[in-house]
């Protein structure tokens, strides 16, 4: 069995962004040589998601505006988390639970086994800082 | 290490649906051979859901509601994704998030290394249009 | 390519509770001899979670809020899988949903490829009996 590891780096510029890294998940399986496996996309830190969806700038909107709604950033003392520890980040931890943590993809032939419309998203909820995702790919 | 690869297609009647899709996986993994590894679903799609839980209908009830609760398919113009591209789908994108978009089972002695009542279903939120399942076993 | 499969077994004295289960996994890694390859771990359970988050008491009364907020215990009989089964777990089917099933971390070198505040939990939401987590490894 053959294993690859790659870690990309983030800072966005605000505290949300979707940000697509399909392409740098091909280019990591390009290089791993691994033509049959399993892809394992996932951020290092637990207020950021990687997922599957479309790239479409409204629906980003929407999603924006959805977790938003469910889980709002302020006002900050709303949530213990935030009061209990002098960080203002607890919103960004529920949206990503919301938003899950990680995606498994296919690797079929050498490419990633995704459908037309699939590509992968890392998704920040408390940004303008480095932050890391991790590519693991293992297979034959 | 060995790998197998299947398709299943749907097209549901109805724009939203559950389908109890675990035969159609333990087939597969019969299929393959593969004693031991893991076993991927889902869809090739980014309006529907792959997820586990329980095959019941009162429940699958219950989601519909909830998901409907936190993210109503109307007004359609509501999101920026619809208003911004023609489409009517904005929610299913959103629903299709919060139920997940794949699962990984363990293989163990070549079946499905599932709990008692883990069950394994296709959720459909834009339904009425050909859509794929991607199943990947990987193991030896 | 090695496999190896370990039961976790929790009875929690209150019907919803988060429980820190990363060392019980890394120590699961070292038994299982596996240096590179993929652990999957997840609950045979459809009314419970593992999911990756915080370590901080604070959050977890964040989830729960959160969690209560979207998809409350009460009245039980406001869901119909409560009213058809005579159960009172809608709720926690929901939760779980939200929450997530599963989590897949990566293994490199020995060692479960974990960010800096990466903790597994697991995500009771209606306990007060027995149930099981599955930890699967595969790797070489």
């Amino acid at each position: 069995m053959k294993a690859y590891r790659k870690v990309l780096t983030f800072n966005t510029k605000t505290r949300r962004a979707f940000i697509n890294i399909t392409n740098e998940v091909e280019q990591a399986l390009k290089d791993s040589g691994i033509q049959e496996g399993f892809a394992l996309v996932n951020p290092m830190h637990i207020t950021a998601s990687v997922f599957i969806n479309d790239h479409e700038h409204g629906l980003h909107e929407d999603y924006e505006a959805f977790l938003e709604n469910i889980a709002p950033e302020k006002p900050h003392d709303q949530y213990k988390h935030n009061t209990g520890t002098f960080e203002d980040n607890a919103d960004a931890h529920i949206k990503r639970q919301v938003m899950g943590r990680e995606v498994v993809v296919a690797i079929t032939e050498g490419s990633l086994d995704l459908g037309t419309w699939e590509q992968i998203f890392y998704g920040e909820f408390d940004g303008k800082r480095s932050k890391r995702v991790l590519i693991k790919l293992i297979g034959s």
